[in-house]
């Protein structure tokens, strides 16, 4: 069983081999510059995307269901990251995003190439298309990686695979949900935890998690774990995206704070101050929705989520959360060893600043 | 062996029936109304959007390699005509169109849907944005139907998800090239060449008349006749596409002419007048490029491709084409009832008029 920071250092080389080896032949039939250097900088996002939380936390499952093909599972759960990143690069373009990490978005990179290219037309929509088409290319490359696995008994990859097209639905539905709120006036509430559920807990957290049991046994006894542990934690981990917008480090999270707020985007805080919050709080916040924030608003805004009190209520549940999902684990009939590896994932992941 | 009016009828009610269990499942998690409405639309255009040439002509060559499984077969055609409508939708974004045949396109119906509700935002972009997801929906049940079918030989369904894999970046590739084209100053003939051959020969007709005979049999023998057949038919059929841009009626195109032309998408006829055409003539084209044409306007650049003998000549090489591919089916060692059929899928290409 390895750490996370192990399995980093086995997992990251076979996702650039399996990157090469498909652009390679992605690029066999083309003789321009653009898609070439599209699909590269396509690369190095996956390369620096991060954390590998999915596959991880996939791998632990796999291992605690009695998984002992490890290197094989692993090679399997590069799909999960290439999956993340078709989704982040729509994301992106949905959002307007300029950063993904510390590297360009890919509508964003795309858009610099043509300008520098001396390229004519709407090239802020051509980029867009552009990305949008990374995105579908790096799908079709999951889902062959997915479908032709041939690494394991075909009964659990059948349920593997029922696994994950629930999950292409969850996680679509959950983007068009969050994308709907944006432009709604008064969020509707049902509609935001459908969405956390679906985006966070399902995606990032059950679904993975049971992708990795399955992978090891069919009979691994660990839905209702699953189900309770992936909740309490993608909730948590929602709360956690929600609460570094406000109170991060810019240079930590390679971006600005307050993008969410500004995109409209309805959150555990700004749910607070509608909820708890005086009327002029309502009204200041409501006044900054959908607007591009200068440093000074910044500031002013951070400070209103301060007083309001929501910072520090969305502090206490963070804190109460995390002690309830390493008690869950506890509490669960799973491997000595296997427990320790997922509540290190967990206090990682509540110091995370990005 | 069904004609393609017979096929259309058994078809469409399995599509529909398809579409009906996909969206239900969808929408069990979703308690709003927007997804809702956007799913449904996203139904209607694959209910209209057509002519059904891809899943026919893989029935064609699943029955001319010995198949005897029709309905099942049709079954799994289904596939190619929800992936073609996700490519659709996404092509639709970038060209920015309104109309797909007659029913309004995907992001248009939720731009209007977004106006009607008083919803705020940035709604041009949302509604791109839940276009995007639309698609995506629909390439993910297109995987999924594939990956999960069984009611084939394991091998011979193998051996048609590799060459469904193959076209994802086939077509996608074509794309992205097509796209990139239209930025650039002097289009890049060998780019262009790459484009058609990619986006129409491979992926209307190479990869599913090759799906529909790996399906039945893996020693079909017919890898030549599906390469020579549809690399002509395929090029053909883009001539004819942009031949409609121009010439056709837009009440049965369901949309303007010169459409192509004003989004600077290079075609046959774009091309002939850079090679051909008189000094002027370049220069009237160009002047149009990448800009909206009023009626007025239409009528010129008609005029200019007839008057350049643009028109004339690309009349004669769909004639041409038409012949040589008629011939090529003559040709082929195939059983004369699929012959036949085939000759009349080429017969109403030749005839269309959208």
């Amino acid at each position: 069983m390895y750490s996370l920071k192990e399995f980093k250092n086995i997992f990251d080389p076979m996702l650039e081999e399996f990157l090469d080896e498909r652009i390679g032949e992605y690029l066999q039939n083309y003789s321009g510059p653009l898609v070439k250097d599209l699909s590269l900088h396509g690369k190095e996002l996956v390369m620096h995307a991060g954390k590998r939380v999915r596959p991880y936390i996939a791998y632990c499952m796999y291992k605690a269901s009695g998984g002992e093909k490890d290197e094989k599972a692993i090679k399997f759960f590069v799909s999960l990251e290439v999956f993340h990143m078709f989704l982040l690069i729509h994301d992106d373009f949905m959002d307007k995003a300029k950063l993904r990490h510390d590297t360009t978005t890919a509508h964003e990179f795309v858009y610099n190439r043509l300008k520098t290219l001396g390229r004519k037309g709407d090239l802020s929509h051509v980029a867009d298309s552009q990305a949008v088409l990374l995105g579908d290319l790096l799908f079709a490359w999951t889902c062959k990686l997915i479908d032709l696995n041939k690494d394991f008994p075909s009964e659990n990859l059948l349920q593997v695979k029922e696994i994950f097209y629930k999950t292409l639905d969850e996680v679509i539905l959950g983007q068009m949900i969050d994308i709907d709120l944006t432009t709604q006036n008064e969020p509707d509430l049902k509609l935001i935890d459908e969405k956390t559920l679906l985006k966070t807990a399902y995606y990032s957290f059950i679904r993975p998690m049971q992708m990795g049991a399955y992978l090891a046994s069919l009979n691994n006894g660990f839905d209702k774990f699953t189900k309770d542990f992936g909740t309490i934690i993608g909730m948590t981990f929602q709360i956690q995206d929600d609460y570094l917008d406000i109170m991060g480090d810019p240079k930590l999270l390679h971006k600005n704070i307050l993008e969410d707020v500004s995109q409209s985007e309805p959150t555990f805080f700004t749910n607070y101050i509608f909820e708890y919050g005086k009327a002029e709080e309502k009204k200041e916040l409501i006044s900054v929705f959908g607007k591009k924030l200068n440093d000074t608003k910044r500031k002013q805004i951070k400070a209103l989520f301060i007083k309001s009190r929501a910072i520090c209520a969305g502090e206490k549940v963070i804190k109460e959360n995390i002690e309830k999902a390493k008690k869950i684990v506890e509490k669960t009939n799973i491997g000595n060893e296997y427990k320790k590896q997922i509540i290190e994932l967990v206090n990682k992941l509540e110091k995370r600043q990005s």
